[in-house]
């Protein structure tokens, strides 16, 4: 089960704002209606709190564990992407942070859900 | 024959503003003047009202029976699109919608048809 | 319901060997179990024997509205593969033919079906 | 030669703003200079005056057929472009229009034209 | 655990020779080492028995809930490729049959599995 | 009107067997039924006849104003194949000629023709 | 050697705004410094003055002759790009200007260089 | 070791704003945690100051060999990002310059970061 | 340096014989005449003997750390090429192996080298 | 001028047969009829002798500068291929050798010319 106590931080190391983007091409969760497998892409992407605040950054490799603990979890689309912008804004208090899911489809309907903590740049929306 | 009320809804799990955008890359109609088939892909792009606000968002299976229903239809590219997004956004009362259909062309000549319901924000268009 | 009477010839205005292949982008029919819509794409590729031994080519509006035809049959990827394989052949008697069905998938699987009337020459298979 | 009294219309059947977008992919006129072919896309993208104002929107078969008629027209890409928004802008009275045309290229130069009527939104151009 | 009981098969509906492929692009199991998930597609091509003779083809539904009990399984590549090919061989006993794996890979190496039962033609491999 | 007096070529600058391949990305005629214009392809490829032996090379800019001369012709697709195929091998007498003609596609079907002269080597077809 | 006299224009056929982009993709100069060859693609994107305040327009040909005139100037990437621009900003006085270079690479380095004249309105940059 | 004085700079041949790209797709450094190799392409882009304000721009070369120089450097993603960004903006103090390293991937997560110096405009972001 | 104990094997789990094909898209090397690095993919392909004759497979995370042990040896593109051939065939005495590797380029042009042990079969090369 | 004495060699490091393929994508020489340049791709691709038997490899510098040297020659696109078809194969006697040049394309035809020397094995061609 997906807990954000698996999720570590490093000290970020700037204090100048900056972005990261990291996408997980391999997500795998469960419908919890009908128990079979959902595929997509999540992608985080945020701007760190400046170092000298206290600001960090999700260890990537936690990150990696984090979202494979997705793999037999029965979760529906929209609350696996609040789920993540949840647990990583309390994880890092980011200056912004956005998830998107992107899932591979079902019946032939493909989705996309996007999710915001804070205010998102309109340059990187 | 089309009807509203194939689609069903659940309760928007999140009070924050967030998107969703389905893709369905199926769709058929009937051209009503020529009775030749169509082909096509409907987008779906909307913000739901929060959920503490009563805020819905439509339920994936019952929207793709919905489209399903158009396939013996015979209506024109523009009454598809402005009929979905009525159809959608009185069930939804969403934030803000878009409709977009992107045919796949008829006599050399590709067509796509783009509606809104609400005020889509810059950043979503 | 699909007839072979639907479809025309014309004659083969040529003596030496050539192919012909039509890909038809837009097919659908039903799945026979669920009733659910299929999508795919039908190639047709052919060696039609030569026009002083009275051979013919299938003529494409025909052919067209042929394939039109099985929109709401309810019939599997293999059959309605054997049956245009069978129902060409029939048709033009050519030196040799191929169809090709790909579907766009069901469930997270595409399926591409095969088949043969005469000798397909190494160069075309 | 083109003529504008080849274009139809229909009564928009809508009163909400809406986008519609025309690609034809199969444009070909003649240079004026050399007599050589053109070949180009031509991209007509509008907003159609609402429904209870009068609005209406040009009518896909004639739109085909009104492009056609440039086959044999010696006419410089300027030329095309600011006619053809100068007959469509006429003929709908839309709220905004845009006209695109991008050709293959000659001497190894590509070239891109876009005119517009009225005020088109950032979000659409 | 991956069961070969759990895959239904149908009667092969023709006498000629033909071929039929399934691409499962969302395969998941395990590493048997770290643990970790794998990600891949599958391809199952090959050509059935003459259904007079009792050639049977595997029914699609099974073959997508077959493959997905593969999920939470420790198994190496080339265990996973001869598995399919040794269970699906067995089930219909094919003319031909060849199971292809390929893998999004670890480490920046992705690796591609083919393995084989019969004599697969020159035209098809 | 298409003659085949419009062609000019010139000596074969060599004695070795080797292949040239022109594609002609801009071709359009007519339909002979409906007169709508019809947009495609034309690959002619060939193996000159050895130089010493009087063997020629169709030149480029000929070749272009015949492909070009078809534009008002009302043909179809197999006569067009054929003809070119027979009017270059009759300029030429090259030791193979093939010549393949792919259309942009009528109705929502795309269509390819290919006719050859002479043996057309198996790592050339 | 590259000069602006080269250059000829033609009458602005519009007095509305509009947009011209050509993009050459076979631009070739030589690198100051080694003396071997640059190879890119040259972007010229402008809106032409007004016709009826004298409002001219590059014409095509002679741009592409006073492209291939840089082919044996050693020259640097950002001269090229700013000297393109000041010719044709002289020549054609228009309303904006954009010329962009996209260089093939040197030492595993790609490099573009956009370089401008007058106002670029948001829409076009 | 990198080391800011492997820089060299030229001045800036114009007095007018204008942006200049390198995009690096060879960049390798190692993880300082694993010591494994990481692969990324890197992204610099600026608009140098003004020649005649003394503005400089960096030299293509010696940009090559400094970005060479982080082959056997052990460095987190961020650092790499921020380091380059405050060697090349000490550098050449340009009106703005933004540097994006976009990341192959580890365990199945693909990173891009951005980091930038001054006010990058809208329309360059 | 590159030193085949590095190589670990595991025993192939057939008999029947099949195809491996790794792909190793991160390789780099140095060039032993300028000392710059050199970029590419390495393809490692072959059939193993049969598990039954002792036949074994290379072990993936030990060809990687082989292959990342060449990013600091000067060496030919053609003695990498060689040199992997020789120790992957001698490790593992495959009924086939074939090594491909293509390299990013140098001075504009790409270079891809292809060497084989034992008799490929035509299907596979 | 182009001079087969600017090419030079290095001794084959290896006995067993393999291919060697080198793509130059920034080739240009002039049309001897207008004067105007060609650009295209060409296309080394040879099997050295074997080292022992004195078998030599290009030297891809040299290749390089003796490619370039074609930059101010006015020659043919079959000229060309010949050319470098024969000066290649005097300098190297490879087992066997293919040029093959792809030209962009004059007047909207792009052409391709293969010459070979020696018996190119069927699986190589």
């Amino acid at each position: 089960m997906p807990d954000v106590s698996m999720l570590e931080t490093f000290k970020n190391p700037s204090d100048a704002p900056y972005v990261i983007e990291h996408v997980a091409e391999e997500f795998t969760s469960l419908c919890p209606v009908t128990g079979h497998p959902d595929f997509g892409d999540v992608v985080v992407r945020f701007c760190p709190a400046p170092g000298r605040d206290g600001g960090v950054c999700v260890e990537l490799k936690s990150l990696k564990l984090y979202l494979q603990s997705f793999r037999n979890e029965g979760i529906f689309y929209e609350a696996v992407t609040n789920r993540i912008r949840d647990d990583l804004a309390g994880l890092m208090k980011p200056v912004w942070l956005e998830i998107e899911t992107r899932w591979r489809g079902r019946g032939g309907i493909r989705s996309t859900i996007r999710a915001r903590h804070g205010e998102v740049p309109a340059s990187e929306g």
